[in-house]
């Protein structure tokens, strides 16, 4: 914890400075603690763990949070936001929780791969703070985030209460608002799920192909009541704890089975 | 396995279609099979599991591997890539294996988080097929391939004959060429190692800060022997299988034992 007990929490996001989702996340960590920003200039939905390796990144100062909160625009990715945030904005400061969205749609089951909110928390998580990514799952471009702040706000309360365990990162989505009120909070599994992608194909004014990505999410385990996607689709907030340790451990006795003789 | 017996063998990389690596890797996997690649157009390292979801994307045939391999270049990133084909190239094709690489630089660790490599091999594992990134731990910009032929070959073969099991993609890393023989090939686990960036900040010639990422990787388990960093040290080649399910399963209890009365 920082001076005055005030927690340190450092908020970043993939819609990019300017998105609501942000706004609403700042507003609701500035109840809790003091707030820094580092968040993209532009959206970075879709950028999974990017970071920039072959390119320069700029970083500015900006106004848009009010005077309280030190808030940057970065030309770079989530990931690069939270390791711009640590070795230049921070410095020697170690925030107490990193918080990423809220993001505008769900990410949930497969989702994780490819979301920039997540990369931002999971950066957080591989540099050793608590870290929790959040999600609202509208996909609607009027989305109302109202109803997340009771919610994100004891959540973040909780974690900086009991501590995330060392290299895991919270993965938080958030039933769309509706009139049905919200049941609770369910800690569960990633689904097992994929996208059945579709490329709309067009052809552009100068008579040349290129090709939209669409496609329709298909869940492959329906009926199992234990994972993301079946707990949201319930009306609970669903929380998966995420690991950046990719080894398939259950794996390794079959593919130690191959004789090599090399 | 495909017509006449001969397995069709998809091609990716991050490096881009121009790339020694996927020079070399198409070599051997035409010694295999039917080899049919969709490449980025341009370098895409870095690029972790990120896709093109707010632009379109491009796809042109390209006659750089010759009249045998049907080839396409690509706009967008490894992991459109692996859709592109699965979706539009192949259609109702199934590739046998896919591979991707071979990367110019080591993908151990935590490096498989930002890789672009491995996200086209990973995302080959979602699609339900057999995937190989392979990569070679050399950055010198005149790294030297040859003594992949032999191991590639072998490794590719056994997946082929054995089977990698659904939802894993392998993670392969070859020691750079030197005096010393390669000693074999190990299977092992992502070694729990961050990279300590540090920001090369510098003003351009407007006046304005910009910074290059940079930093010194750190192996925070050097003595552990199970792990890729240190099986590569040793000169052997290192296999981890992957997974894309994130859940942290020891932490479910842990998060489970919150009390959020809501």
């Amino acid at each position: 914890m920082q001076t005055k007990n005030k927690p340190l929490i450092l908020v970043s996001n993939d819609d990019g400075i300017t998105a609501k989702g942000i706004a609403t996340l700042v507003e609701i960590m500035q109840e809790i603690g003091e707030v820094v920003v580092v968040a993209p200039d532009k959206p970075q939905s879709g950028m999974g763990h990017a970071i920039t390796v072959g390119n320069t990144l700029h970083l500015h100062e900006s106004p848009i949070f009010g005077k309280e909160v030190l808030a940057y625009e970065c030309s770079g990715t989530p990931a690069d936001c939270i390791k711009l945030a640590k070795h230049y904005v921070l410095k020697e400061r170690k925030p107490d929780l990193v918080v990423s969205g809220i993001n505008h749609g769900a990410n949930t089951s497969i989702s994780v791969l490819y979301s920039g909110t997540m990369s931002a928390a999971i950066e957080g998580a591989v540099e050793g703070f608590p870290a929790i990514g959040f999600s609202l799952a509208d996909y609607s471009s009027q989305a109302d985030f109202s109803h997340c702040y009771y919610y994100v706000k004891k959540i973040a309360l909780k974690a900086l209460e009991e501590g995330i365990p060392k290299g895991v990162a919270l993965n938080v989505n958030i039933p769309k608002k509706s009139e049905e009120q919200i049941k609770g909070i369910k800690v569960c599994r990633q689904a097992k799920a994929r996208w059945i992608e579709e490329f709309d194909q067009r052809v552009d004014p100068r008579g040349r192909t290129y090709f939209w990505l669409t496609g329709e999410f298909l869940n492959e385990e329906p009926r199992a009541t234990d994972t993301d996607e079946f707990v949201l689709s319930e009306n609970y907030i669903s929380i998966v704890p995420c690991q950046y340790d990719l080894t398939a451990y259950y794996a390794l006795s079959q593919i130690n089975a191959w004789k090599f003789e090399v």
